[in-house]
């Protein structure tokens, strides 16, 4: 089958580049001595999880219907990242009652308790804000002993994650963040330590901080996501390049305006996402760039400029509007290929041509 | 089964409040004298278009995999509403084949030529612009008798959407982009028979100009949807009220800052959608406003102020953090409900009460 046969819109996913990023992480993270749990909220995929883990290992998660499928899929060592919940502490008692070893994450003094009452018997972690301000406690809070003390048995490391790198504009402010994440995780296991209990995880990451060498001095294990495809955003701050991009929705030309030098496409608001995260960088991607059929970008700067729910508006930045007709395909690289991914249950696996050489579902929702 | 027993984030659908928006929207349509074709890409649901048209009749979709469910579901007289291509017309062909009367729409010179030599022998409507500016051609356009020559035999007729009518901020406005729908609509329609070909298909509609009393004199059926549901947005412009809105997302606090007024709630930008359409209104909801686990809005303005991918930030504007213990409930009202559907493959429908008394799935993708 080849890209031209598929119907659209859908996922296009490059595995030469996947394999090219997924090297690249890898070996940034051997070099900083740490274990790699990646991040599977981006992917949300089994076959993706084994090629960045050909060794297997620990997974990070993000919504429970991930932990179950993915325990389905052979990989038991799960940290669930989302704070967890009373209802959902039952739900993972019920997967590692089924072989898993999920362990949960939580940074509230009440929640701590009902973990450690719950029968059974789930392994948590405690969340630790490192700068970002969105959740977990600080390093230095009293509370952490207090939470480290209710969870008791239950306690099996600390967690911190620096989302605020993604506002990073520089080397050096990403360069502080990392070393802050790594600090205040380290920080906190020594004060959790020294209220005497073990803390045999310490774990921290992001995309953008994992790539940033360094002391990693008390630190276990790091859990970087978005690096295995990136997006626009992503090559906006550096973390790698528009060459790196791995996914793309492959889209048709439904409309043509010549005089307004405009194209009408099949992917709008729904297969694209409303995100639109490059708006904050140097150069606003719109809702996406237009590449052409073959990923290439030889369309220049051109963008979909607008979204509708199963419509997007491309303006034409080079090449004549004559030259595109009714079904014409087209690839759109991604402001944020977490949120356009999501959107689509399957990625079309391409070895950097036009055959398709896998279907790899995903699972999405909750 | 109880709306504390499902797992968060999901959808809940108030079943009442959508009968009450139905039932209005009935009546304004046969006040207008006109047959009502609903747009099914709101609630992508079989159920709920059971109860649109309780008496059978045609639909709208928005992609080949809505027209295949509802035709699997019994409705076969259906437009596909995006702009037709070569190969999703052999899709639509291939239903037809199977028992569907799917009509596409173009507005395209080639794309006509190749309806019209296609074997599958698929009627087309011709998409109008009336004033837009996103897809159809002018009904003063001097291609539309040329389109409709291409067509020949498969021409079905024309159809416009008043898209624009969703920027309008007052009544007048409104009332003027109705007005000008139906006007050109009817115009185009004059022109195709002018020029020698049958139209019996003379198709317009938004939710919001469906809702505009006056002469309809001309047209033959009309295509609202997101009425069924309503939104913040929609409040926002007048075509419901806040109470009509028929879909919130169930979520659970995941975290607290009493210090900040601060909830995380497990409803992030997958759950909720990044759609931020209300900022351009008089109230801007952020990304939903917060109501209680009943759906009232007992916490005032309270809204979601930022979204992560599986996080989202609540500011409370009423009551204390301290009475918010992590797993309790809240509901959330979205900016556009179209969108924060999306993510979601299933409704749990209440009425009005806590008790889940049907789960209806939905068709999403492509």
């Amino acid at each position: 089958m080849k890209l031209d046969d598929l119907p659209t819109p859908c996922l296009v996913l490059d595995r030469r580049r996947l394999a090219r990023n997924l090297e690249r992480m890898a070996s940034a993270v051997a070099m900083l001595g740490l274990a790699l749990r990646p991040h599977m909220k981006t992917a949300k995929s089994a076959d993706v999880a084994r090629l960045a883990l050909p060794d297997g290992g620990g997974l990070t998660v993000s919504t429970i219907a991930e932990a179950e499928y993915f325990l389905a899929h052979g990989f038991g060592d799960i940290i669930l990242g989302a704070a967890i919940t009373p209802q959902k502490l039952d739900q993972v008692a019920r997967l590692n009652a089924a072989g898993g070893q999920i362990k949960v994450v939580t940074d509230d003094t009440d929640m701590a308790a009902a973990i450690a009452r719950h029968p059974g018997g789930v392994s948590a972690l405690i969340e630790i804000d490192c700068g970002e301000g969105r959740s977990g406690v600080a390093a230095d809070d009293p509370a952490l002993p207090a939470i480290a003390s209710r969870l008791g048995e239950r306690l099996a490391g600390v967690f911190a994650h620096a989302g605020h790198s993604y506002a990073a504009r520089d080397r050096a402010t990403l360069t502080a963040i990392a070393m802050r994440e790594r600090h205040d995780a380290a920080r906190a296991a020594g004060r959790v330590r020294d209220a005497g209990h073990a803390c045999p995880i310490v774990s921290i990451g992001s995309s953008p901080t994992a790539l940033i060498p360094g002391d990693t001095a008390g630190i276990t294990e790091i859990r970087p996501g978005v690096y295995m495809f990136g997006d626009l955003f992503q090559a906006a701050i550096g973390t790698h390049t528009h060459d790196d991009i791995a996914v793309t929705v492959l889209a048709s030309v439904i409309g043509r305006r010549p005089a307004e030098r405009r194209l009408l496409i099949d992917a709008g608001s729904l297969a694209l996402s409303r995100d639109r995260s490059t708006e904050a960088t140097a150069h606003d991607w719109g809702f996406g760039q237009v590449l052409d059929a073959g990923g290439e970008a030889s369309l220049g700067a051109t963008r979909v400029v607008r979204v509708w729910q199963e419509h997007g508006l491309v303006e034409l930045e080079r090449g004549a509007v004559e030259g595109f007709a009714i079904g014409r395909r087209l690839r759109i690289a991604p402001n944020h290929t977490c949120l356009t991914s999501a959107a689509h249950d399957r990625y079309h696996v391409v070895d950097g041509g036009d055959e398709v050489v896998a279907v790899w579902p995903r699972i999405n929702g909750w």
